[in-house]
C-alpha cells in the first residue's frame, strides 16, 4: 500500500510550478554554454528494463536507471534540440494560460521552431512523443502540468462539488446535480480543479457507460452516499488520476466490470498501473483498490447467471494464461482460481447480465457485496 | 431542405406515448387471435433496395416497401414470438419508468420471457438487433422512446439551459457553466429533457474532443454567442439528433472536421444520414448543415498550412475515390474539386493544423469562415 508520506509528496511536487522548472532547465542548459561545458540533461531510462512491479508498494514503476542527453553527441544532437524546442513551447503554453494536446504542441513544432529558424525539424509525431516523455520525468512532473491536453473519458455523479477555476472564472459543479450526463472528467484533475465536501463512503467504478447510466438513474450513488464513476471502458490518464485522489483522500475504491480479459484488464490497470505509464505510477496507480465483481464464482452465488454466460473468446483465453504467470497477481489466491476457472470452462460473464432478472438487481449486487465484503484483492 | 413541416410531424410523434402504442400492437395482436385470424404485424422493409437518397429532402430515407411478420409462417413464427417478447419487456421499462440498453435487454429476454415460459429463445445479441429496429420501424418511434439507451458521446457548451427532469428531479443544468467539462449529450434528448432560452446565433460542431476543449478554454462560445459541440469523432445517434433539433430551432449549422476520409465520413452522417439508420433518417439527418473546413482550398489561401500537411493513408484515397461517385456528391463542384485535389496531390490535413502559428489561430479561421460565408454546402 502506498504510504500516507507518498500523498504528501505528490501535493508538494505539484505545488511546484511546471513554469519555475522550465525555467531552470533554460538557465542550466544556458549556463552550461557559457562555461563552456557541453549541455546536457538527465532523464530516467523508460524502457522494460528499468520497469518493475514494486511489491511493497503495489505498483508499477521506473527503476533509478538514468540516461544523459547531451547536444555535443552526435546520436544524441537532434533529440536534444527536438526536446528543448519542446520545453520551450510548453513554456510559452504555461506563460499564456493555455492548452492544447501533443498534437497541437507537434503542429506548433513543425510550423516553426519560432526565433529565427525556420527549418521544420519534426516529421512525424512518433518522433515528439517521447520527448514529451523525457521531459516529463526529468522534470518530475506530467504533461498535464505542462498544459499539453490527454485524451479525456470517463463520467461521475456523486454528492459534492467540482470548483473549476477555467480561465479567469471560478464555476462551482455540483457533481449531485448533473441528471442524467453526469460531469465529465476532465484531461487533467490536479490544477486549477478542486474537490470540496467529499464525504462519500466509497467510490463505485464502472466499466461500462451503459451500465454507469443504469445506476445513476437508480440514484444508488444518493441511497448509498457514494459516488460512481466510469471510466467508459479502459480508464484514461484523468480518471486514473482522480481515482488515486480519491484513494488519498481516505475513500475506499470498488472496481466492478465485466468477467473477462478486458475487464480484468481495466481494474488490473486502475490497480498496479500500466507498462506505458510506470514512469508516473506513483500518480495514477491505486493499489488499494478492490474488485467487486463479476467473478466466476458469482456463479456458484447467484443460480441465475449460470445462464447468462457466454462463450470466452480466443483473446479472453490466451490473456487469462498470460495473466496467471504476473507476479502481482500469482500471488492472489483468488485471482488464480478466476482466471483458471474461466480457462477451464471457457465461458465469460458480463456485468450486463446482472439486468437479467429485473433492471434494479445490479444495485442489490453491489450493495450486498460491498456490505458483506465480498472483495477479491 | 426539410419544410417545417417535417419539424412539426417530429413533435406530433414523440408526443403520442410509447406505452399507449405497445398497447395497441397488443391488442391488435389479441384481437387477431380472438377472432381466429393469424396474428400479424406490417414493418417497412430495411433492406438497402428500400434505402434512397431524398433529392428533393436532401436525406437518406426508408422507401415505401414493407413487410409483413405473421405467427403462423414456419418462417416467421420465432422472430415473431422474439419481437413480441421484446415489445412486452420494452412495455414493462417504459411502465417502470427505467431504461436500460439493447445489451441488457438481450439479458433479460436470455434470463426469461417471463410468464411460465423458461425456454431461452435467444442465443446471441444480433438476433435481437434487428428486431428491435423492426419494432422501432413498425411503431414509428426511436429506441430512445421505448427506453433503450443507445451508446452516447458528445459535449457541449453554450448560453443556455438544459431542464432534465431525471427520475422525480427535475435538474436545471446550465451549459455555460460547466467549466472545462462541458455537459455531456446524453442518448436521449428527446424525452423528460428541454433546452431553454436558446437564443446562440449558430452551432458549431468541432470532429475532435481535443479541439474542443481548445475552443472552449478560449470560450469561443461566448464571444460569438454561438453553441459549440463536439461529436468525439462519429457523432452518436444521440448528438445527430440533437443537431437535428437545433437546426429545428432555426440554427444554422456548421460543421468542422479534418480534411480526410474520415472527417468527411463524419459531416456526411451528419449531414444526410447514413444507411444503417436511414429509417430514423428524418429524425437524425440535417441537410442543412454546412462544412466549415479544414479544405483542401484552405492550402492556398493560408500559405503556412502547406507546410502542415500530411500524407493521404491509402483508406483516405480508397474513401475519397468512392465519395466522387455519391449522387449526394456529385452534384456540388466544391466536393469534387475538393475530393479529385486529395486523390491527385496524395495530402491531406488536419484540423489540428490551424494550432502551428499559434494557438488561438482556429479561433480567427472559425470567426472568419463563418463571417466571409466561405462554407462549403
Amino acid at each position: 500500500m502506498p504510504a500516507k508520506k507518498d500523498a504528501e509528496q505528490r501535493k508538494i511536487v505539484q505545488e511546484i510550478d511546471a513554469k519555475e522548472k522550465l525555467e531552470k532547465l533554460g538557465r542550466n542548459l544556458l549556463s552550461d554554454i557559457n562555461s563552456e561545458k557541453n549541455p546536457k540533461f538527465i532523464t530516467t531510462t523508460r524502457s522494460r528494463s528499468n520497469i518493475s512491479f514494486d511489491d511493497k508498494q503495489g505498483y508499477l514503476k521506473l527503476g533509478s536507471a538514468q540516461e544523459e542527453r547531451s547536444f555535443l553527441n552526435v546520436a544524441q544532437s537532434k533529440r536534444f534540440m527536438q526536446t528543448i524546442a519542446i520545453a520551450s513551447k510548453c513554456h510559452q503554453f504555461v506563460s499564456q494560460n493555455l492548452h492544447t494536446t501533443i498534437r497541437g504542441l507537434f503542429y506548433q513544432l513543425k510550423f516553426s521552431l519560432g526565433e529565427d529558424i525556420d527549418e521544420s525539424i519534426f516529421d512525424e509525431q512518433a518522433e515528439s512523443n517521447p520527448l514529451i516523455e523525457d521531459l516529463e520525468v526529468s522534470l518530475g512532473l506530467k504533461r498535464e502540468n505542462l498544459n499539453l491536453n490527454a485524451n479525456r473519458k470517463g463520467v461521475l455523479a456523486g454528492n459534492f462539488k467540482v470548483m473549476d477555476t477555467f480561465g479567469k472564472e471560478r464555476m462551482e459543479i455540483d457533481a449531485s446535480k448533473m441528471g442524467r450526463s453526469g460531469w465529465q472528467i476532465p484531461s487533467d484533475v490536479d490544477n486549477d480543479i478542486e474537490f470540496v465536501d467529499v464525504k462519500a463512503k466509497y467510490v463505485l467504478v464502472v466499466e461500462k457507460d451503459a451500465l454507469w447510466q443504469r445506476l445513476n438513474e437508480d440514484k444508488l450513488w444518493k441511497k448509498e452516499n457514494s459516488i460512481i464513476m466510469t471510466p467508459q471502458g479502459q480508464a484514461s490518464r484523468g480518471t486514473r488520476r482522480l481515482i488515486r485522489k480519491f484513494a488519498d483522500m481516505g475513500l475506499p475504491i470498488y472496481v466492478f466490470t465485466d468477467s473477462d480479459a478486458w475487464g480484468w484488464y481495466i481494474y488490473w490497470t486502475i490497480k498496479t498501473g500500466s507498462m506505458n505509464l510506470a514512469y508516473i505510477g506513483k500518480d495514477i496507480a491505486t493499489p488499494e483498490a478492490r474488485f467487486i465483481g463479476v467473478t466466476m464464482s458469482d456463479l456458484d452465488k447467484y443460480e441465475f447467471l449460470n445462464k447468462l454466460t457466454i462463450h470466452a473468446s480466443d483473446v479472453d483465453l490466451k490473456r487469462a494464461q498470460e495473466m496467471l504467470n504476473y507476479s502481482w497477481i500469482k500471488r492472489h489466491k483468488e485471482w488464480q482460481e478466476e482466471l483458471k476457472r474461466m480457462l477451464s470452462s471457457k465461458i465469460k460473464l458480463e456485468q450486463d447480465a446482472l439486468q437479467g432478472p429485473r433492471l434494479t438487481f445490479v444495485d442489490e449486487y453491489i450493495v450486498d457485496k460491498i456490505k458483506n465484503k465480498e472483495l477479491m484483492p
